[in-house]
């Protein structure tokens, strides 16, 4: 049988928290999990990769709940790890099922064949994915004018070379909403925020902004945090209790239409 | 209960036929049906008025399933009329439940609340389009590169104006295979062909294109064919014998990146 057809499939419907929630932001985790359930498992990686960014966007998942709590936002995030599908991925794009991340193997993924990848995007991404079409569809339909923000973490040393930036801000086709969330933060945070770092939209990490919020129009930003500054429940609970106000901040831009520099820089 | 809570929804699936056909073409028919089932039923509308052009485009079912057929493609089409909900309409938009098409009021969709507005998204809009990109995602896991190709019909007189246009080719922001399309339509057949008539993207009729193809970078066209041209089942399988080699043409002709002249208009 066909991964469409009417037999029972092995699926992991995405995780929603607040789906009423009042505020008009939108946020979304697709790194969330580190989690490697049967029948993939491992995927012979060792304990601690599957501890490791590679596997996960550690911190992310704490910080866009105490987001979610501060914002009144509904939350839906992903189940399970990135490296058995990673939702901010195409069912055509190597990085969708990884079989090597940065500098480590993925052996689970080394060999996988058409009907493999196939089933790994009908089991974990097309439960994501319409989960959060669903909500969207809905808070369109009742006239809500949903805003979309991606929350993500980004590893201090990436190939062995540091990163300085603490907060990035990136944009797909349209720049509004990072333009004003770039200006917020920088002007009520100490963090060094820059837009469009690590990297960008040319690297094909803006999936989920296409997919969900550009054909409706709607606002959308994706939030990149380097995880050295969200390590713990505290230091999420802290970092969402700064970024709550810029994300205020930003969408009261937006509205009013107040002009935003659009190549601010962090100093 | 909220429309994306547990409580078990009223429903219409999407149809799908031939789901692993062999073609690389993706056809959709979003305005296939003019049937008004419960709990909506007519929505007040005359016999008349529910096999007219406003509840559905006559004749394009016939033309997909006939394309479907030469083509060996899997076909998605709508099991509702339009006028409950418009699937190529997104949830935000008044057409997506029109309250008034052409010079006809619809007097079901005249009060509709927001709750009712996203009933009916929930049991309609979202089961088609998840059905559809279910289908388009397991062909692209596949590694099958499927071009989506939406078959719609139009009335020969609007607004008591009487159109020309034969077969419009119409395209939203990638207009390649639509070009090819106008192309290969112009040299080997002798409908009256246009490029994005009689209408285009700007008014609002790509959304599928916009929400399902758009996202994934996949070819794509709208093509529009005057309902009297295919009236019958006969005509419909005459149009379909016509217009599937065009179509053939010119995915050869994206294939191979031949040049096609931007702005080939009929003579």
């Amino acid at each position: 049988m066909t991964a469409h057809g009417n037999t029972p499939q092995i699926g992991f419907p995405a995780r929603i928290e607040r789906p009423d929630g009042a505020g008009r932001i939108v946020l979304v985790c697709e790194h969330a999990s580190n989690e490697f359930p049967a029948p993939w498992g491992d995927l012979g990686l060792t304990a601690a990769q599957q501890r490791a960014h590679i596997a996960w966007d550690p911190g992310a998942l704490g910080l866009a709940q105490g987001l979610a709590q501060r914002l009144k936002s509904c939350l839906v995030h992903a189940p399970v790890s990135r490296l058995i599908y990673d939702c901010n991925r195409a069912p055509d794009q190597p990085g969708a099922m990884a079989a090597r991340s940065e500098v480590h193997d993925v052996p689970g993924n080394a060999a996988l064949g058409p009907e493999a990848r196939a089933a790994r995007a009908a089991a974990v991404y097309l439960p994501f994915h319409h989960a959060l079409h669903g909500l969207l569809a809905r808070r369109l339909a009742l006239g809500l004018a949903p805003v979309m923000v991606t929350i993500h973490s980004f590893t201090p040393i990436y190939m062995g070379q540091r990163r300085a930036v603490e907060f990035g801000v990136i944009h797909d086709a349209d720049p509004t909403l990072a333009r004003a969330v770039l200006a917020a933060a920088l002007a009520q945070t100490s963090l060094r925020a820059e837009l469009n770092a690590p990297y960008s939209a040319v690297d094909d990490v803006t999936h989920t902004l296409r997919l969900q919020a550009t054909p409706y129009g709607l606002a959308n930003v994706m939030l990149e945090i380097r995880n050295d500054l969200i390590a713990t429940p505290t230091a999420q609970a802290e970092m969402a209790a700064h970024l709550a106000p810029v994300l205020v901040q930003a969408l009261a831009t937006i509205e009013t239409g107040a002009a935003v520099a659009p190549t601010a820089k962090a100093g």
